[in-house]
């Protein structure tokens, strides 16, 4: 665990740390979408949670003896690709973003995670621990779902959309960054582990498609 | 003290509420203005504030028996149409905005909190008190106007044109609010007080245009 390569830590610290303020401003621009004030403000109060994180992470990455906007840089193209490519176009595709994207976002960070030394790997895993986003989303989604039964199939397919643009973004992320792509090869151990941590991943995503009521 | 009309202070909480949900959209949507990623996070970091700010203003809005949303919806269209009809087009003009419009809202609600009992007044001066926001534009501001003198121009117009819209959107509010007008009137004691209220937030503003090297 102690040889892990400083480098590919602060790789793993800057993606997330850009991760995490994104996800502010996403949550804060699907705030505007909210069909009343109270939702208005939870999904606000839920950004403020990001925010939240990112200071804790650029904080770590300062302690590192890293610059944080030099650790977030190589990371801003590919986020923000994949937000542009799904920025939802109503309430409802904003929630299942979040709980669907962020979900299978945050299981692959944390698998990563698992490779690395305390502090870090304590702080990843609690600054991607559920901000009561979870629930929140799943609740008005159910809801809508069932009010309107024809909802779902079309937010199965946006759901499936998010899959497809997140893969695409993280290959590219990994293979430009040689340090990452090691520390995940060496953490799997072969080609075996890495198909499992992938299977790990996709079942976690089929699960919570499920819960939401949606067609994985 | 103790007279003072418990509609005039869910009004006065309602307002500052809605107040402080739209900061934090607009702080929110600055952020994406930023010139770097740390100015970026320093304004996603004001904007959680404020949403913590709003946080406690409902949550004593309920613990007086009253809906925070029935208590907010009065003053919606008028806090939107203010920020609809003074929407930054650039970085510098968000910074002015959130220095001198909501130093000049802050005064005024301050000067309204000093009639009311507490534990409101000691609540709304705390939820008032700065975010560390003023600093961190006088900084950018002044920095922009070294850089190019005639950046100094259009930004004293922006600072008048904010408070031209900040005065008739804030009449428009208290003529349609009897309990809060009246709070005001009693509050000052007579026409002469309001006057001398209306000089010392005016006093107050001309000030901080100067502090951000403008001319009021």
């Amino acid at each position: 665990m102690t040889s892990v390569d400083k480098r590919a830590v602060v790789d793993l610290l800057g993606v997330l740390a850009y991760a995490e303020l994104t996800a502010f401003d996403r949550l804060a621009e699907d705030a505007r979408l909210a069909p009343t004030l109270a939702g208005r403000a939870a999904l606000a109060q839920m950004a403020a949670a990001e925010i939240g994180h990112h200071r804790r992470l650029t904080a770590r990455l300062t302690e590192l003896g890293a610059d944080p906007t030099t650790a977030m840089t190589p990371f801003v193209a590919a986020l923000d690709a994949f937000h542009e490519s799904t920025r939802p176009r109503t309430w409802l595709e904003g929630l299942v973003k979040a709980y669907v994207g962020d979900g299978l976002a945050a299981d692959f960070y944390r698998e990563i995670a698992t490779f690395l030394p305390d502090p870090d790997r304590a702080l990843i895993l609690d600054v991607l621990a559920d901000t009561g986003h979870a629930d929140f989303a799943v609740r008005e989604v159910r809801a809508a779902i069932a009010a309107h039964r024809t909802v779902a199939g079309r937010l199965a397919l946006w759901g499936r959309r998010l899959v497809g643009e997140a893969i695409t973004q993280s290959q590219a992320v990994i293979a430009e960054r040689d340090d990452l792509a090691r520390l995940i090869l060496a953490g799997t151990g072969d080609l075996a582990g890495l198909g499992r941590l992938i299977d790990r991943i996709t079942a976690a995503h089929t699960e919570r498609m499920k819960t939401l009521g949606l067609n994985p």
